[in-house]
């Protein structure tokens, strides 16, 4: 039996030698399982300096035992297969969860929750579909779960806004967290590739998995955006509240024609706080090419929050990578360690904002959404489509900041718009209008532009 | 008196109406304090919400207490000029010191803290210097000294290195932490100033004091580096160590330069492990143009730490301002709020690391120090100085990466070379030989590289 001293008064700050370490059970030990493991024995000095305890995976589960055996390398670690029997065991503190999947996930994480532990995941798509469930379980059981790997893994984004920036009321939160699309848009950009050419480049390097459709239509993105937005306005948000669009459809031209206007193209995903609820959306917009967030290159994330007293915060890190994500996952456990006396309940609400503070925010529906819009029209040469095409806007009250229009070697012509803020369903009506104007060539293209100030 | 029903079960995560507010007595109401006390009540429901508790001011200590009544505008609060007075009130959780100045301010908070007060200060050169003493007592009592906006203000770069990054060893920090020179570099940079009329234009706009020696010499950003290096390394570091380098002397032709070779000149406080050591320092340096460093322009600050599971990661916002400073004050109130347990000790250690777990890490002195160089030789045209200076460098053992000369418009011939990294003891004992070489015709100029990688 361990040796528990932590209620003694004796355990207070700096006698890190009293109190005995935290117990952890994990459950998968893949890529980010085995990054965890390496870290926490290869820092294991510095993490208990700065937890105040040892923090000790003591059991794993896991469905390929002769792996985990190896990975574990004759450590003196439990070794099993049922997840559910860890979430349940006595002998741990800590349930880490770095498996993946929902169905099973979720029950592992209500299940340790039940028996009163405190528990770690990196899975996003869990959270944003059953995360109010699993929330209010550790409210009730006083337990704490952190998911700092859930988001933009490397950057400590959800710490950020649910204790950093506690102060402010959040205007916006505009991010790039989806490393293997902004990949894909800066392989686009850099070397003038389309979507198809990139993408298998990703995929080549391992940046992309075989079967990449959560990640380029934006699904990965949507997870991370509902999370984020939870924390910045203390909402219940839904995922399928979230709206998602992916990069498929993007076309190599429209990314060098927004480079010639000053503009880059990222995957953003943005949760803004408007007058009349809330806007969720994920999908590829043109950002100014000098700023910051459009400095975020290559798998890297980065993360923009805009707030009334703090302004403008950036955060910028890797999104991907077993070391990357077990940095976040060792940082929660370290803040359960740091939770030192046996009754600590839970310090800081899992959604930054108290149960009870937590309003259910409507969220804004696409066509209600307000913001800047470039738009390419393919049109016949000559002023009488652009006339026609001027007239459908102005219709369509849609209001037009600059354009340009610019022939192409096939003898098209193609005008650039640039909108002000307008709320979208002004400009579905205007695609639909322009799909029956005489005089334009083809297919409209629609980005969002946001400026990010 | 309050009903205090913190040790009540009931007072447990989520029923933040049972909880008593937390009673805040603040040193100063001046540019900072009034800006915490804006902050605090215009958004003291969303601070409520996140904090399970309401945050009130319910005394503060000025020196003009007639501007103080002003601000605070007939709202029910005890004003006195008595900042120990408050420190001892038994009617005040914790204490907030926004007065500025060493002396005065370390009595006030080793007083609060004496008396079993949490503590939470912007006072970056108090820490700076007397942090050791301070801490030390807060440990012994039990009680936080908080301190998010003593660096780089809006920004949660305290937490990120204290609690974000806690499973890493962290290898080094750089950091643009100062406005006031970031400003000045940026103006030289984008308009070609001279330093005089960079730093004239700062004054003018306010971003710089009448006095502004603290910034532009470097004491401001070596406050801040000594604080993110023990965050960073768990080292008690002493001000007194960090090699400080101010901008007064930098040249417009050498921001020019360094443009032309692909480099930014940017203010950097940098805090960097060795094998034998800790290099502490603040200077000029290039740093590459197209690195997101080299980004943070105007009176912005960016962190960049470098560790070694999360890898790069970087943090950007506001250095300076009323609001942004107060964001960070009151997070940390936040923080303090959300131990909510009566009994609840220092969760969090204050340098990062529990105080056993410290260590004094040798800091390197200047000639240890192991950089990248940009040096400019002024020599007389013609192949015969080059040779001699190419041999000076040789002999000193100075390996040179690149070099190019340039002629001025006045005939002198500038010999520019950026070296690879070497001890700055052979970079010093070359600039003493290159001052008797002929051919040399006037001082050397020698700035560090720093690739940031």
């Amino acid at each position: 039996m361990f040796r528990d001293s932590e209620s003694s008064p004796l355990a207070a700050a700096g006698s890190t030698a009293r109190l005995r370490p935290l117990r952890v059970g994990m459950v998968g030990i893949g890529t980010v399982g085995g990054g965890t493991w390496d870290v926490l024995r290869r820092n294991q000095q510095e993490i208990r300096g700065r937890a105040g305890r040892g923090i000790e995976i003591v059991a794993v589960a896991a469905r390929n035992l002769t792996r985990a055996a190896q990975v574990l390398a004759g450590a003196n670690v439990q070794l099993t297969g049922d997840a559910i029997a860890l979430a349940r065991d006595p002998g741990i503190d800590v349930l880490v969860e770095v498996a993946g999947g929902t169905g099973p996930a979720r029950e592992w994480l209500l299940c340790a929750i039940a028996h009163g532990k405190h528990v770690v995941t990196a899975n996003k798509a869990l959270l944003a579909e059953h995360g109010g469930e699993i929330f209010a379980a550790a409210e009730r059981a006083g337990v704490v779960v952190a998911y700092e790997a859930a988001v933009a893994v490397s950057i400590p984004i959800i710490k950020a806004l649910r204790e950093g920036l506690a102060a402010n009321r959040i205007e916006w939160v505009a991010g790039i967290v989806n490393g293997t699309t902004n990949f894909i848009l800066s392989k686009m950009r850099d070397e003038g590739l389309r979507f198809a050419e990139a993408l298998a480049q990703a995929q080549a390097l391992g940046y992309a998995e075989a079967d990449a459709r959560l990640d380029i239509d934006g699904i990965d993105a949507a997870h991370k955006t509902a999370l984020l937005a939870a924390n910045a306005f203390g909402t219940p948000v839904r995922l399928d509240q979230v709206q998602v669009e992916g990069i498929a459809q993007l076309q190599a031209q429209d990314v060098a024609r927004a480079e010639r206007l000053g503009f880059r193209v990222k995957l953003l995903g943005i949760a803004r706080r408007r007058d009349d609820g809330i806007e969720l959306r994920v999908h590829p917009a043109l950002v100014p090419a000098r700023h910051l967030l459009a400095q975020v290159d290559g798998a890297m994330n980065g993360v923009l929050v805009k707030s009334d007293a703090a302004g403008l915060t950036m955060y910028y890190g890797a999104g991907a990578g077993a070391q990357q994500t077990a940095s976040a996952v060792i940082a929660d456990l370290v803040d359960v360690a740091r939770l030192q006396g046996a009754s600590a309940t839970q310090r800081v609400p899992h959604r930054a904002f108290h149960p009870d503070a937590l309003r259910p925010l409507s969220v804004l529906t696409g066509g209600q959404v307000c913001t800047r819009h470039y738009l390419r029209v393919p049109v016949a040469p000559g002023v009488a489509a652009q006339a026609d095409v001027l007239a459908v806007l102005r219709a369509c009250e849609v209001p037009v900041q600059s354009f340009r229009q610019e022939i192409d070697d096939d003898g098209v012509a193609q005008l650039l718009f640039l909108t002000q803020e307008v709320p979208e369903r002004r400009v579905a009506q205007a695609l639909r209008d322009l799909a029956r104007t005489a005089g334009v060539m083809g297919a409209v293209t629609r980005l969002r532009v946001e400026m990010l100030e």
